[in-house]
């Protein structure tokens, strides 16, 4: 027996409907590619898409086909993002940070026949354009003033598709699961994979985030993302801003600490979402210009373990709130928050520390659990750590065109690649990533436990934790230190530090001293580097072992 | 093309795995019905569920069969709740204050096999039993002890069937637009009609409720639903605490200020939900007694317009925030809510009443339109109103057994019966009940605007506005009014007081003194009953009219 409610596909058109017809003079505003701020509302934004609409059908758009966007977090972005999806075509969000072979691997992989840029990025599509022969139309995101300075033969201009088009267009009208957007995860092995999202999973996603212990927001929120639309959909707020008719103050490519903090000002935020590094940059900027925060209430920080030092910095110095977000490109992305519980609130402002450094808890939506190389599931100890495995609405169930295979286990779950803990009250910690622990006689080891400690050793620029092969354990770990410049230290110095605070078995069987630990691209230390150039290392321990 | 997410299929079973995952020991406190408090958490109840699902299983129960409650709100009926759901039967609440004829009615009608029940509904269920022939059994919501004091031959004692059941049970793996409550409306004209809701609709309300500006629940609020399951799923409280983690506090059949203020302090109640009438009772028992509120933070407050005393006496006397809602069983029941906007946060606490008195916004997932009498859309400008029609996910498609047939419009939009406004700042207010509109001329005056205006008359008890025929206007409107004992006043006295209020022809025709304006059984006027008294009046105007 079926239910007799009605019939309401959730396509995320409507959610842009929504914020026009009770929020449609809630502000958007720019800081445009050009340079000026530029001020819009939920209402033009509306008309303007739809328009947009109309002009890409008028290029031979069908459902189902992939249009790119390269392009910063600004009010067209937002306007081009609605207009592709709400006539069923896929907005394929492409990461401008990426080499141009990449790029290029990405755009012909999904078959992008059109590609909206920003001004930014006409250069290196205008040089790389004959490698890219799926693509019809390149669209600059400017006015016809910005063309005049653009070197790309037959581009088309942003403005001019907008003008002459009518906003009478249909939006909709189609399976809910229909294909919404496309986002390529940056796949540290093999060539990136993409996440088709549909607009059943966007819309999920989005009523899920306005939960007030997930992203949180209200009428009464001014929302500055830092976070790029095209990392991993902004986690969610083009969506989500104009679901819960929020002000949207859109940062476009000025994301060092003074630009940020000026709109932050200027505009009134109440809420914002970035990576660790910039809010490092904002904090630092605001340590050396005495300047304040004035209504900024709440940041949700993610992409990378939150420092410390940042949750005590916005706490102590501003008033300000950290939320510790974790997720993936292949969630949607966001897969749990740290907002505190009832027995977490209760607690001091300290002890409730040890929880914001948590990725925490998962909303309803989320199914998670821990699982160790057999496949068992593991203990909630918060102390016992195996594989994170996740399973939801808006969780990837298999890549763009097949790649990788079936990627769900028995049960349903996609395997995150992260090593984690879950504690008794629900909190998740990510304690490694799966190809970064070691595996020695069994049991796990995890490196990021060790380093962290090891880094806080007053002589420690920096520290990494590699497994090296062992004839009887299989894997051992090695401590690589980088010295702080003048700094000298031994082996046993190390050790000493590590001892007590670490489990026993833990302690590395080597400590080695290096010039320099490399860091990738988003600041992170490079273990596949590192074990590159460690791979003629041989452990001390082991070549006791052999000859034993 | 369609998206590569996970298929998940939004089962409301999910809802309270998620709550027993995450937040297990997270308890469920009631007043129960035998009297002692009695205390459970979310994995208690989930395991509870369980063993109440095989034990329907036992009983032979199969998807889509109706299992009907009798229930007060207690952790007992959210056990049965889930136990029923979760193996795909619908879970049918029952309203205990219906009169016998209408309850066999509506449990014939539903066809339900099994009826759980609180020993304090034990004695109609009795009396009645022969006339429910579809009922197989009838399960007594207590413990041996409490099957003691029952007389009712075969009933089943609802701890006996829990203790004799396994708690391993599959739950879901339906179709998630299967069939999972419902729930009958009380039906003002005609026969009370069945409202089926989904897994999906619930599902999807649930996650609607729990954004910010709507019911916003954390996992640090503990909520005492005193509105009822059995009325309009108590405003989705059992599913959405469940979903965000919440405490809640069960008060079964004790409704009165002194017992819901025991359990708003006793338990630190956050939060709490109820119809104007409860909130009379407590303030008044505060009052008289000098008790404080001094936890709770928020109420939201359905069911029928709140008085402006209710929300000051909130504000003044206790510093709690009133959220004024509004809904329909037929809406499950959520419509709009009135959560300030950023417009109206920035606003005095003065002004901002004026829009907590109204019904609200609606959220995401809410569509609504005015429409006049010929289906034309009008303006949103808090002034000019029309009837409310609303389309949605967890908005009724059409009523069980296809009863009232077609009752969505071409857009697929529901009729809500009510005639209202909104504002420019998208706040709907109700204005009246569509059959109460008064129609003047192919003009519509409200009765309930000119009601409020004569009510604050100092001699007015109570006041009433229908309206009388006429031969020109069709309709005019005639104004009765209930003295205060030992008062007097003249027709003349309450003309001057509307003048200057309303708009020169919506003064009524005549002002009529009576003994008393009869009420229904939830305190609104009872409109029909006094036309039925009226029905031989005629209009001194209408006689002018006919001989000129």
């Amino acid at each position: 027996m079926l239910g007799l409610m009605q019939n309401w596909p959730m396509t995320v058109d409507r959610i842009l409907d929504h914020a026009k017809a009770w929020h449609g003079d809630r502000e958007i505003v720019s800081r445009s590619v050009e340079g000026p701020i530029v001020r819009s509302n939920w209402a033009e934004v509306h008309a303007r898409a739809k328009r947009l609409s109309n002009a890409l059908k008028g290029l031979g758009v069908q459902v189902g086909d992939r249009i790119g966007t390269l392009a910063w977090n600004t009010g067209r972005h937002i306007e081009a993002w609605y207009g592709i999806m709400g006539i069923g075509a896929v907005c394929h969000t492409l990461n401008p940070r990426l080499f141009a072979e990449q790029l290029c691997y990405i755009i012909n992989h999904a078959e992008d026949r059109i590609i909206f840029t920003d001004l930014t990025f006409v250069p290196i599509l205008a040089e790389n354009r004959a490698k890219m022969p799926c693509v019809e139309h390149i669209v600059v995101m400017t006015d016809r003033e910005g063309m005049k300075g653009v070197n790309l033969p037959g581009a088309l201009c942003f403005e001019d598709l907008v003008d002459g088009a009518s906003a009478d267009c249909a939006w909709g009208g189609f399976d809910e699961n229909t294909a919404s957007s496309l986002c390529y995860t940056s796949g540290t092995t093999g060539n990136p994979k993409g996440v088709l999202y549909s607009h059943r999973s966007n819309f999920l996603h989005t009523l899920v985030t306005l939960g007030v212990d997930v992203m949180g927001l209200s009428a009464r929120d001014t929302v500055l993302p830092v976070v790029p639309m095209f990392h991993a959909n902004a986690w969610g707020l083009a969506f989500s801003c104009a679901a819960a008719g929020c002000k949207m103050v859109m940062p476009g490519q000025k994301l060092d600490g003074p630009s940020v903090h000026e709109l932050l000002e200027s505009e009134g935020v109440t809420f914002s979402a970035a990576v660790p590094t910039v809010w490092l940059g904002l904090l630092q900027h605001l340590r050396a210009t005495g300047g304040k925060l004035s209504t900024l209430k709440r940041v949700v920080i993610g992409g990378s373990a939150v420092p410390e030092a940042i949750v005590r910095g916005f706490r102590d110095e501003h008033g300000v709130d950290v939320t510790h977000a974790w997720g993936m490109t292949e969630m949607s992305p966001l897969g749990t928050l740290s907002a505190p519980n009832a027995k977490v609130a209760a607690m001091s402002a300290e002890d409730q520390l040890r929880y914001k450094l948590k990725q925490g808890r998962p909303p309803v939506g989320v199914d998670m659990k821990l699982e160790d190389d057999a496949g068992k599931r593991i203990a909630h100890d918060g102390a016992t750590f195996g594989r994170l495995m996740v399973k939801g609405p808006f969780i990837v169930g298999s890549y763009f065109k097949g790649e990788g295979g079936q990627i769900l286990d028995d049960e349903g779950f996609f395997d995150t690649g992260d090593v984690a803990t879950i504690d008794g009250d629900g909190y998740m910690q990510i304690t490694d990533r799966a190809k970064d622990v070691i595996k020695s006689g069994g049991e796990w080891i995890s490196t990021i436990e060790i380093e962290n400690i090891a880094v806080g050793h007053p002589t420690a620029a920096n520290a990494a934790v590699i497994g090296a092969y062992h004839p009887k354990w299989d894997e051992r770990p090695v401590l690589l230190v980088q010295l702080k410049p003048g700094e000298t230290a031994t082996k046993d110095d190390y050790l000493k530090f590590l001892d007590g605070k670490i489990a026993k078995w833990w302690t590395p069987d080597d400590v080695v001293f290096v010039e320099n630990i490399p860091l990738g691209a988003t600041g992170k230390i490079d273990k596949k580097l590192i074990r590159e150039q460690m791979k003629d290392y041989v452990l001390p321990t082991a070549q006791v072992a052999e000859k034993a």
